[in-house]
């Protein structure tokens, strides 16, 4: 399967010709983030939290901990909403209306599985952290048994998703193009700084190569 | 009231040292983002969708279309959860463990109105657009009436709410200092560039000074 079909679960309602369906365009959306928000809803009240993923396949590996009210409830086989969001940019056009935002944005939706096995989880732990920071998994001691108790991973497949695609300048209509004001785009992105030494780090340890890498990775 | 209770709903339940419920503290965090996440749930499927926000004392202004899902499932009186989340960092530690993100986020909880008086809507949508891009709303054409029926503008009174925020480095024990790896932060932030000028623009109309100042003070 390569695209997800639209259902009244995942369908884009407003702007639908902004709406997508395949994973050709929906998972690279999720891979370009390190952050996503997670929605799930305990005794009628919704929760929404901030937590880091990476995506396995059709899989979405969900950070936390194991005592956190997230990982608690997601365990429980509830349902699931997930949502990545990239701001590309701020549109200011010549009519209130049409200011807008740049944007790519992911919508998930699936249940998750708690990885309690302890080889599967160091497994999914290390796949977990090569996805976010390539090689650093082989640079940083493993988690011990305890540590790796209180580490909360979850695995949510991912049964149904859509993605919503802004991009360009002001849509003004013709009739307003004849207007006085400015209208254009601020483009906006996440950047990442040089890498900044730990107080307590030893003299004589750089910054390897490789955190270098991703960080021009990331800002490219 | 200058902060909210703790109590279930609201309370920071994995790093209760982390959380903040002084409307001070979490305030702040809500004004230094565009964008939130609006959690709801409709048959028993939590959603979540990005959108834009603006605080108005105790109430949160959410924007959308009257056609969205979002805007209709709140205007019924629907409990909501919002998510307010600024990613400051990403901490790499000398154990897989203690990786971390610099952080602060907040989280909203409340139910929403939506604003339908046309006079209310439109001195709201002023006062949203002046606290995104001040000064905006009167460089613009104001919204017609057809323009006005299609927004929508929810008010959400902020009845419950808490922070999270990470600083500082990585956080290693004692006993995993001597280990050789490196340990340090990479920064990171939204950074807005210098705007671009829509292709249907006259020629002969800067950029205004206001916008100008705007992205210096977002970049700050």
């Amino acid at each position: 399967m390569t695209s997800f079909p639209k259902e009244e679960l995942n369908r884009v309602v407003r702007l639908p010709e902004r709406g997508h369906y395949d994973k050709d365009e929906i998972y690279p959306i999720v891979d370009s983030a390190i952050l996503c928000h997670v929605a799930f809803q305990i005794d009628g009240q919704p929760h929404v939290i901030p937590t880091l993923h990476a995506r396995d396949g059709d899989t979405l590996l969900l950070h936390g901990s194991s005592a956190s009210r997230m990982v608690r409830h997601a365990a429980a086989g509830h349902p699931l909403s997930v949502a990545v969001t990239q701001m590309d940019g701020i549109v200011l056009a010549r009519t209130a209306f049409n200011h807008s935002i740049n944007y790519r944005s992911a919508v998930l939706y699936g249940t998750a599985r708690l990885v309690e096995d302890p080889t599967e989880k160091n497994r999914a732990l290390e796949l977990f952290m090569e996805k976010l920071i390539p090689q650093r998994w082989y640079d940083a001691r493993p988690p011990n048994a305890q540590e790796l108790k209180a580490t909360g991973l979850l695995r949510m497949a991912i049964t149904s998703a859509s993605g919503k695609v802004r991009t360009g300048s002001a849509n003004d209509h013709d009739e307003d193009l004849e207007l006085p004001g400015w209208a254009g785009v601020v483009p906006a992105r996440m950047m990442y700084g040089d890498p900044v030494d730990a107080p307590t780090l030893k003299p004589g340890i750089p910054a390897p190569g490789y955190v270098r890498d991703w960080v021009k990775k990331l800002n490219s």
